[in-house]
């Protein structure tokens, strides 16, 4: 019927020894850092906007918003009134632990509780390279179709917890949510799930429940 | 408010002379390559289905479908009749000339006129990397969002055609096809614009019109 046919395989260098430190020092200072990665338009901004209106009585909270050009997110950030920085990875498809470390250092850490890094738009790179968070999150729009765990494995092999947005367009879109969670489990059989809306609001208790936990339980890790 | 910060440039080496050989090679062979890019679940396939049925009769067609794993695309595309090749770039973000030279080597390519390269699902890394085709094409969807040409500017820029995907869907979602336009005529004045939808059909027509026009003006150059 047709070949299939293996081109090049990707390098990630010493970047993991590099997060591992970035790891340990986001420890020390007990901040709680979040690896918030999706592809283009798949509503990360709107969905931490959410969050984070939900949170900040909660925790003192700050955002590193990374792309490869533009400050669009930043300034949406900056409206509620948390610790925001743009990063820009100058034509980068990803962030890495350097880049990562940089931005902390940068924004100021040392008074926060929960750090989101936004991480650029793309469902490839950003699953290759470990920025030293202490949980990573995914998020899947419904409009992107529930083929994508086939498609993009390594990202859904590596994410802590998957978000499927959008769900309040399932109307229009032929999405099927069981078989998203089976091809998604297939991978990685104990990512977290949860289907929500960021424009609604729809379905977010329990991701922010689901965060609270995260963070409780980090607290308590050695 | 808050901090702008640059933090890396990616190399790309030497791709640009391998392209340039691409692509006097396909010329000399008489064959057009497109360059097909877009975010994941933007609706790549289904716009290449739609556009393999409008012109299969016309050209002799060959569907090269690069992502980092699976073969969901290529099974689509195999049912119409048409050849068709799966690439694995075993991570990579995106194709480049090399690897395309590959692809196109493992095919076979001698005998048609139209081939398409359907990128991997990246709005970063693909606009960086020449792989020697005549045309580059690219694909924003409605739920994408509007503001996408200022968050990932070098795709708009190198690009030669824009199809906005998914118009049936405007209905629910907030896109400015105006404002959408002019950021992407900013980027690149003559960027062709062509909003669709490969699920109803609606705009095709001046796409495939495009597309004929194009490889006509195409194989009266030297």
């Amino acid at each position: 019927m047709f070949d299939v046919y293996e081109t090049k395989v990707r390098v990630t260098a010493d970047n993991d020894k590099e997060a591992a430190r970035v790891r340990t020092e986001l420890k020390e200072k007990n901040v709680f850092l979040v690896n918030l990665m999706a592809s283009p338009g798949a509503g990360k901004t709107t969905t931490l906007v959410r969050t984070i209106e939900a949170l900040k009585d909660t925790y003192r909270i700050g955002v590193m918003e990374a792309d490869t050009d533009s400050a669009v997110d930043a300034e949406t950030i900056a409206k509620l009134g948390v610790r925001v920085i743009q990063l820009h990875t100058g034509g980068s498809c990803h962030m890495d632990a350097d880049m990562t470390e940089r931005g902390l250092a940068k924004m100021g850490v040392e008074d926060l509780d929960l750090v989101f890094l936004e991480n650029v738009g793309n469902l490839v790179c950003p699953a290759e390279f470990d920025v030293g968070a202490a949980r990573k999150v995914m998020i899947l729009s419904v409009p992107e179709g529930d083929d994508k765990p086939l498609k993009y494995p390594l990202m859904f092999t590596v994410s802590d917890c998957l978000l499927i947005n959008k769900i309040d367009t399932k109307v229009i879109f032929d999405f099927d949510e069981e078989a998203c969670l089976q091809r998604a489990r297939a991978l990685n059989p104990n990512i977290a799930f949860f289907p929500l809306s960021a424009k609604t609001g729809e379905g977010f208790d329990a991701w922010i429940q689901w965060l609270k936990d995260a963070v409780e339980q980090w607290r308590k890790e050695a």
